[in-house]
């Protein structure tokens, strides 16, 4: 039964796998390339050639960058004796948008999960409690979410962690939140963390 | 102030223009290409790139193949007096996965729309009347949405052509539909059609 030629297909079952894709909008998306051949389909084939031969993972922090160390381990002035540890890299990448962090980041890959069978190994663990040592770390600021297994995670990296500081960021209103729309446990939090004005 | 890296950022803005894609997802799936460098990200570059040289629309009815006239127009054994007219390449994908045309299609590229200033020109609507003359076609298939427009082309398209069958698509219940979940008008339609049994 003939349908589309098949490389499209090809194409097709490859968009399909990426994260927010299934098999019907995959279709759709591929259309929308081949429409737009010369300024969206080539121009993307070549950017995502580029970036996979050039990015690569930081060897210290797990960062994506173009060497073994990322912009950010290269960078001396980043060596301020914070380790903002996170999940994954787009948490790092929300996280240096904000602009308030200059210290340098652990990325971990993940949270601690007994029903994923992620123990610490799988999770860069090791190679923090290695640069806390070697970096001369004074604080580590913990940046998971907030989450079960993220809070696992914290509370194991905090009890494996000696003579540093350990911190976790602040929960409680969203700037620009309503509390009529929070739920109850942030509300709580907020509450048992207030503050003099 | 750092962020991803340059590459990955002009990666993520064309991956954000992609249909059901959006800044977020677009960010969410290239980090997930990135992860996955040597068994998605390079293997999707070379067939975009594979699909982009290689793609064409066809001169003859605006299916996608890879030669001036598509594999269906090429066809010698479906000129077979019948054209079914579609919105879009989807939709004859759609109608080919029926296995229950044999004929040749006539892609429009989408509807007629005051709205959107989408005349009979933009639409491939004089090549289907040229077609319908030069392929000794019999039979026109209107496939199209049972939306407004779809049912303003249908109706300028059944006006429009001359000394040549115009049907439509049945309207009714689909198969394996429930009642219960259907709206007035398809029950209404189907109720119309009734058929003896």
């Amino acid at each position: 039964m003939a349908d589309a030629p098949a490389d499209i297909e090809s194409l097709i079952a490859l968009m399909a796998r990426l994260p927010g894709l299934g098999p019907r909008s995959a279709r759709r998306a591929v259309l929308h390339l081949v429409k737009k051949r010369g300024t969206l389909l080539l121009p993307l084939a070549d950017a995502m050639r580029e970036v996979g031969t050039t990015a690569r993972e930081c060897v210290n922090c797990g960062n994506i960058g173009h060497h073994d160390l990322c912009g950010i381990c290269e960078d001396e002035r980043r060596q301020n004796g914070q380790i903002c540890v996170v999940e994954d890299v787009e948490d790092l990448w929300a996280m240096e948008r904000t602009g308030a962090f200059r210290g340098r980041y652990h990325v971990l890959g993940g949270t601690l999960s007994a029903l994923d069978s992620v123990g610490p190994e799988e999770l860069r663990i090791p190679k923090l409690a290695e640069r806390v040592k070697d970096e001369g770390v004074s604080e580590v600021i913990l940046a998971l979410g907030a989450t079960v297994d993220g809070q696992t995670t914290a509370h194991y990296i905090a009890d494996r962690l000696n003579g540093v500081e350990v911190t976790t960021l602040a929960q409680g209103v969203p700037v620009g939140g309503e509390l009529d729309y929070l739920d109850e446990g942030t509300i709580g939090a907020a509450l048992r963390a207030r503050r003099a004005l």
